[in-house]
């Protein structure tokens, strides 16, 4: 019997950091919440870290998710885009590790090839396939449907995962 | 009169986080503390910076500085390094911002021009300057004297600005 886990996805941005919350029981899915936690580009960069940990720290305890996943952003631009970019990405993975759960990565081509088939699907296909798999969702923003596939993402290969430890326990 | 103001130096880094604390009263350096912060690299991301947040959490309790500097590291390596160092730097900027302190950066070059003279001094000699103004401190990785090296260069430029901010206010 497959018990219901719920899964907090995030889409890691310095300006905008998307979150989505969804329940997986077996192969059903179902939509939580989902939104955006924002930095003010004119403060200082601790400080917009700051908001964005605060932020994701409130989520997670509104929210109370078992297992979370943070999207592997894929990196082709310039060395300081992607260290700017990582500074948002260790917060989003600090958050909950503080809170004491473990965190999956997804490289961002799996993301998309889940929840819409091809790797290399645009944001808007990936918006109008939420819209499909959680019909209930109400995703203001591309960052947060992001997010929600990012979950959805964790939901399919987490099952996988502990299909083939049920399978090896079981040999 | 200048006042004595405790500051603390972050050298990030995701293996290893060096930090440093001096007291700058008036042209005048003292050494508190350093040392270095690590993640096990065998552990998940998540965990690893989870290690440098509560690290450097447990250094500004127990040296409680009133101002924090971070080396703002020139990046000229691919995007996945930058990339992970930017995890690193996050933590370093966002855990003295949680304690309400303001965050300063500094080039790496300015700090190395700062304590040694020239903008592309290499660690060993960053390590022997800190020994000539700092005799007391005892640097076991070059990862700390970085730190103590902009906790320095903190001191010279905060009274810098605070000159200037003099000046104009007596305009």
């Amino acid at each position: 019997m497959a018990s219901a886990i719920r899964i907090l996805g995030i889409d890691p941005g310095l300006r905008r950091t998307g979150w989505g919350v969804i329940v997986s029981e077996g192969s059903k899915l179902s939509f939580v919440a989902c939104g955006c936690v924002e930095s003010e580009g004119a403060l200082p960069l601790g400080r917009r870290l700051r908001q964005l940990h605060e932020g994701l720290h409130a989520v997670i305890a509104a929210h109370r998710p078992l297992e979370v996943a943070v999207e592997e952003t894929f990196v082709n631009r310039d060395p300081q885009s992607a260290l700017k970019l990582g500074q948002a990405r260790g917060i989003a993975l600090v958050v909950p590790a503080l809170a004491g759960l473990d965190v999956a990565e997804y490289a961002a081509n799996l993301v998309k090839k889940t929840v819409v088939g091809v790797g290399h699907a645009d944001k808007k296909q990936v918006q109008a396939m939420i819209k499909v798999l959680l019909p209930r969702a109400e995703t203001g923003s591309a960052d947060a449907a992001d997010a929600l596939a990012v979950a959805i993402c964790h939901a399919q290969h987490r099952g996988m995962k502990a299909l083939v430890a049920g399978m090896r326990a079981a040999e």
